[in-house]
């Protein structure tokens, strides 16, 4: 691996060039690079393990595991074996893979709040479909959502406020995450029309500092939904399968209702899934959802590989044990350099921003410092680790990123 | 291939026992065989070219394509190849493969109405991005949807009320397909309003015949969203790839502004698309839809081989003509046993209902016989044919519907 990455690569600029003839704004959602970086590159062309390769070639270090689906690292042998069978035979049949029963069978018995699952493609899929299940179970129409909060890219959850109209988010009621005050007050609002409450495991929103969910919000979400009759909701999208199997709130003693599931449960194949309580089973037998891939045997196969290695035990205590290396080393590194920073969010999931720095602009040039340093991670959205990572990548990593707030301590 | 299957199989019953404990209903969606079916086994393991086997080990003849995304065929050399390929060097990466620029050059290349494209994973991703762009567009909010057209699964456009609520569709202004008088009416009621008319290439809904576009009805449609500045989105979900390479109402001569693909674009492999016109170029820029897995390289290898095969000129053309032999054959059986039949919409996407037979009886049960035979095919859903069935393939498929008919004749 090469050290220090001045510019972009010919390759990717010219790739840049000509993605801005044939894709909107030469790239669209979370990938369109230039919304957050000078120095990331846009195109990536192999990955292996814990390393990522862009098309000019160049190595790095991966602490964003696509964004959340790799959790046992790029090409990982199992899931890559499994993936390789099932394409032998056969992938998007006219019936259902019989390994949607396995996989449904050992998420019940790995998930403590699940008594069935059905599965789908993307996290928002899955929060979609939990809704619509609340709101046959109910025959509620509002549902509470945090401030800020982001369970999909669709016009009835989306953020942003092009193509989306009034209507689409009509029966939407507000809260401030950990602030149960606040939830009480959406519920008292939604007055016996609540259907759900739909929360994430921690406070993960953009350009800010995660916050681990307070206890006792979470065991009052839980008394109010049991209260109103709503049904809670636990969007695990994007933290399922590193901080609990059982759930992200299993370590909380709170079960949801129903849980979304997506990015790491194949390590990187495209999977959703919806899981739930018994009394919501007849409920989630009347919506109508489906896809025409929905059923697709390969993403199945990976799905139970992804989860057959995981509950062999070792790779979320070696994600906690190598998160908590690269924190200490981090928080190290700025000390000495003079910076004060803020690391927030469970280790496996972590986010950096510099004390002062509202506009992330500081927090963007190490970002980019870093990715010059083969060191791939993003300035303002949290980072993933895999089981991957060993403690000597990570003493690697760390080598890079004191580099990189050596370059940042310059300017 | 055995002949005759009197009943579901062992693992298919053993699987439908252990589905009903962890899978709501044992299934959900079109792959919910108990809603159509007594005989089609729901569950399938492999497939090869033009047949599918399920989990006893039986073979049958394919007609659904895996509902419509197999168009080469079960695991095409060609496509298998590029998977395969891109497989060994990775598939879910930090960045874009730079294959979404080859692919959406190539559909710019190939689609006329195309000045660009983004790429999603569902069909119905591409059809509620279309319908964004659409309102970004026009700042306008209502959308012209065809009564019963299936344009997705979820609230918006959901055909089902479980879980939907009356301001999900407020903003759906109704028309009648085919009757370009109604789609005037519906742009009246919309007064000024309206963004965009989303409409199928054909009348493609569950239970009822097909209906190929009137050649009036399109141009008028287009004619309509050009005076009234609404956008005209074609949902090429299901017929894309099949009727026409470069959008399914060129031969119609009528371009739409947007337009939605999936299901064949990738031959098995889970991606969809949303293709447009240079004048909509910003507006999808300013509307925010991603997905975890929407970068993915795999579907996007597989998206470039299945087109760059198509490409070569003789896929089309060859479903074209085993389609109608097929057609023929069917036709000419249904005679000789005493039959009335219905043969609606494009030979390649064909359906087959038996007149008078309102409630799909005695088409469920030929359906069921024919299934029993070894041919896979659906009571009340259009089939697909794809590249692999050959003309050998066509006779064999026919022998075995002669042997439906005939058990139909005997009831």
């Amino acid at each position: 691996m090469t050290t220090l990455r001045p510019t972009l690569g010919e390759r990717e600029l010219a790739l840049r060039t000509r993605a801005r003839r044939v894709i909107p704004g030469g790239m669209y959602g979370h990938m369109a690079v230039e919304a957050f970086s000078t120095a990331h590159p846009q195109f990536m062309v192999s990955g292996d393990g814990c390393r990522v390769t862009d098309a000019d070639g160049r190595e790095y270090f991966d602490l964003m595991c696509g964004w959340g689906p790799v959790v046992l690292g790029h090409r990982h042998p199992g899931v890559a074996a499994a993936v390789a069978d099932q394409l032998s035979r056969g992938d998007c049949l006219d019936g259902t893979s019989p390994l949607a029963v396995e996989l449904a069978e050992l998420l019940v018995d790995t998930v403590p709040s699940a008594d069935w699952a059905m599965f789908c493609k993307n996290g928002t899929d899955a929060t979609t479909t939990c809704v619509t299940i609340a709101r046959a179970a109910t025959g509620r129409r509002k549902v509470m959502v945090a401030n800020g909060a982001y369970h999909g890219a669709v016009p009835w959850c989306s953020l942003r406020g092009a193509g989306v109209t009034d209507e689409d988010q009509a029966h939407l009621v507000h809260f401030e995450y950990n602030d149960l005050a606040s939830a009480e007050a959406a519920a008292a609002a939604a007055e016996g029309d609540l259907a759900a409450i739909i929360v994430c495991p921690m406070r993960h929103d953009i350009r800010r500092d995660q916050e681990l969910a307070d206890p006792a919000f979470a065991r009052g979400l839980r008394a109010l939904a049991d209260r109103t009759g709503a049904v809670l909701i636990l969007d695990d999208v994007r933290c399922g399968y590193r901080l609990d199997l059982g759930g992200s709130w299993e370590p909380l003693g709170v079960r949801p209702d129903l849980a979304a599931w997506s990015k790491a449960i194949a390590n990187g194949q495209a999977l959703g899934a919806v899981t739930g309580i018994e009394a919501l089973r007849d409920a989630a037998r009347s919506v109508y959802v489906t896809g025409s891939f929905w059923y697709a045997a390969v993403p199945l196969a990976a799905g139970l590989a992804t989860l057959t290695e995981l509950r062999k035990g070792t790779a979320l205590p070696d994600m906690a044990r190598t998160g908590t290396r690269l924190r200490e080393g981090l928080a190290a590194q700025a000390l000495s350099h003079g910076f004060q920073i803020r690391q927030t969010g469970p280790v496996q999931m972590p986010v950096l921003y510099f004390a002062g720095d509202d506009d992330v602009r500081l927090g963007t040039a190490w970002a980019e410092a870093a990715v010059e340093n083969g060191v791939y991670l993003h300035p303002w959205h949290n980072w993933f680790l895999s089981a991957a990572h060993t403690d000597d990548d990570i003493e690697e990593i760390l080598t890079r990123t004191e580099a990189a707030f050596a370059t940042v301590a310059r300017m």
